[in-house]
């Protein structure tokens, strides 16, 4: 426990200059086991002290922040891998282990826990938020891959979800009713996650398209062909720009397709030539593809570096990055009519989707010291958010609500959704103590 | 609307002779739209009248009866596909639909719904059960199938879960708490599901083993090797006995597995070629498979017509279908042991596995008209349920809790899940209109 203030300060701060300033927490705890983590809790119900629950913090919604004050809970002690079933292909942690470190651990087992958010995320923060990352197409999200936790709630309870059988009718589905709650309904002291075999092999393709549309209708057609690709994201022409700009490359700056294919080399292969020719089909050209482990990292390297290679465009700016996931059928509209606006604003924006999922993120930068530019960056946001929602898409696919999607929900949901949301809030947490001001906006009432 | 009393009996009639005798409702209606479920739901609130949602009726644990008389909400009129999108992969249907008028409507536009259970049953009530089948071990359950739903909660409000994103963060996931929920937090009227393409090739094969060991061991290393199988069903000697006496046929009764691979011509083969090697690693004999559609067909049928074959074996007798499900390391120890007590009973049990998911049924057939045999039944289920528990397993894998299963979900869950359940039934249905004494033990408090 430390009542210090830069130790609070650092755990308090905003991630990005458009979330509030001031944020710290009153005390950061750093609990060692479950029941420390109870007896925290309790203590904090029993005086209505508010509690964030604390990660990584590399969420980019204000997750963390405490603009209540409070007690900040880091968990980053509470980082043990608790049991592996290699047989099973399951693995028991605790919440604080990164999923970094999880998969070095994993390795020497040919296993991997197949999802990929930022460097940094814990287990624990991304089952809170929901996430995902470039492999979700073929893996699914967080929701998919979890098989039971658990948490404790605000009045103290250790609650485990389910048993650890893959799959189970035995009640309401808590586990999924904590994945994406964001500490808001309690903290997550255990997760049993779901683990895949290492790919035997894997091929690294990549092609360009003269427009958006038919790097999209080739998403489609590859999903509608039966092919599990692990990977295809798209990047438009600026992040290609940005990406020549930061490696001294000189790649078409074009909409481009990267893919991963996996499995046995025969099928890799297989999978390799089939999307080739669907990529013949709508336009696309200049498709390469690595098999050598080398040759692979280094074209991966070009999708793994693209946020890098936007800050490098114009240091000391920061980025507001969008998140917006509609059916795939409306993915090459939206990021179209979108990159219209983008493009006349004064901002640079890059595009880079987990095209199979219908995701898309849009980094804009701007100079935080400008306020005119953070305002036009939040339009940008709002605009494609505005549309997303039109299309039947989500505010949000990947990285939650937090502070900064709240107003978005009503509009995306409908206010009964939302009062059920805080119905299940309220009954759990009648004092409002856990991770307050966070996912139910503050009108909803019942 | 009816008050006819054989067509409430009907309603209310038990599927089997173990659950409750009396529970016919004391109204039946068959409403057309969802304004019509949300009047209804509004005034059996008002009044507190007792409401049991109905949908095929193909539970086994009692999730339609009426124990508390009230209304009986048959959805069979709600039976639509109202939206089907090609290109997201993704169909809209109203609850009453049935899972294969849905795939004969689905099939022209090469896509199919990826779950299998018992003919009859409707996407309402597999959404209401979690339910799954044979190719879950590929496609997951009705949790990993369902994008969004709409459900009318037990004050009239008309609750629409998600958006038609593939992916989301966007709130607590009201989607998951539905399905599962057994018509206890409010009766589905809208479910949006995740389709698949129809394979392109498929190879189905079948090969014996000396014991349930060698087969289970089999399923593990399939699993291990990364080969996503669409199906990996285990019967053991007593139900291949069944099938040979039901249809002539002189297959060995030994332990059996069979397999469905898919995907294009080559990788289908390869898939084949890979198990075919396992299982000779693990003493299998007798590999046998099929690539002819007519010799597949033939082939399948054999785990298709099991459990016709099992009542064939005694006719007028009654079963009993336990559901429990395991880690699949423990599967081996949990069928052999359980076999051992199974095979010393008076009464003829089967054995049937979807053994990649470790989930296994026993059918164990006795006659109705003696007590003394429900008894045993009973028993051997209790046996098997209590070490399914003991090996971090569930009671239930896909049948669901309803009346049936309630007793053990204590031992299962803990009572502090149980009592977080029964917190979120509290908060959305106060009044306990909605399919009460079913899911949630009826001792739970807080």
């Amino acid at each position: 426990m430390t009542l210090d203030y830069d130790e609070r300060y650092f755990h308090g701060k905003p991630q990005n200059s458009f979330h509030a300033a001031v944020n710290i927490p009153d005390v950061v705890v750093f609990p060692r086991s479950e029941e420390e983590v109870s007896e925290i809790v309790k203590l904090c119900d029993q005086y209505k002290v508010p509690i964030v629950p604390y990660g990584g913090a590399t969420s980019i919604e204000g997750h963390t922040l405490a603009p209540n004050g409070g007690l900040c809970i880091d968990m980053s002690l509470m980082n043990k891998v608790k049991a592996l079933h290699v047989e099973d292909m399951d693995v028991t942690v605790e919440p604080g282990i990164g999923w970094m470190e999880l998969n070095e651990y994993l390795e020497p087992y040919g296993l991997f826990f197949p999802l990929d958010p930022g460097p940094g995320a814990t287990i624990g923060g991304m089952c809170a938020t929901r996430c995902s990352g470039s492999l979700a197409v073929r893996y699914g999200t967080m929701r998919d891959n979890v098989i039971n936790l658990k948490a404790v709630l605000a009045n103290g309870d250790v609650v485990k979800t389910a048993s650890r059988a893959r799959k189970s009718a035995a009640g309401y589905d808590l586990t999924r009713l904590m994945i994406g709650s964001e500490g808001t309904l309690g903290v997550i002291t255990e997760i049993t996650l779901r683990l895949q075999k290492l790919p035997e092999y894997s091929v690294v393709a990549m092609c360009n398209f003269p427009s958006i549309k038919d790097a999209a209708d080739v998403a489609i057609a590859t999903m509608l062909s039966g092919i599990q690709v692990s990977r295809m994201e798209l990047l438009d022409e600026v992040q290609l720009r940005a990406i020549n700009n930061a490696n001294g490359k000189n790649l078409p700056e074009t909409p481009t397709l990267m893919f991963e294919f996996i499995g046995t080399e025969a099928y890799s292969r297989e999978q390799t030539k089939i999307v080739q020719q669907i990529v013949s089909e709508h336009n696309g050209s200049d498709f390469v593809f690595a098999e050598d482990p080398e040759a692979k990292k280094e074209l991966w390297k070009i999708r793994k570096e693209a946020l890098w290679a936007c800050f490098a465009l114009v240091p000391h700016f920061e980025a507001m990055i969008t998140d917006v996931c509609v059916p795939l059928s409306h993915l090459a509209e939206l990021i179209s009519s979108s990159k219209r606006e983008l493009d006349a604003s004064s901002l640079v924006c890059t595009v880079i989707a987990h095209a199979g999922d219908g995701n898309f993120h849009t980094v804009i930068l701007f100079d935080p010291k400008e306020e005119e530019q953070r305002k036009e960056a939040e339009k940008l946001n709002h605009m494609m958010v505005y549309k997303a929602l039109s299309m039947e898409g989500t505010c949000t696919g990947e990285h939650g609500v937090g502070t900064g999607k709240m107003k978005y929900l009503e509009k995306e949901l409908g206010l009964e959704a939302l009062r059920t949301m805080k119905r299940i809030k309220t009954a759990l947490d009648p004092n409002n103590i856990m991770n307050p001001g966070k996912l139910i906006p503050p009108h909803i009432c019942f």
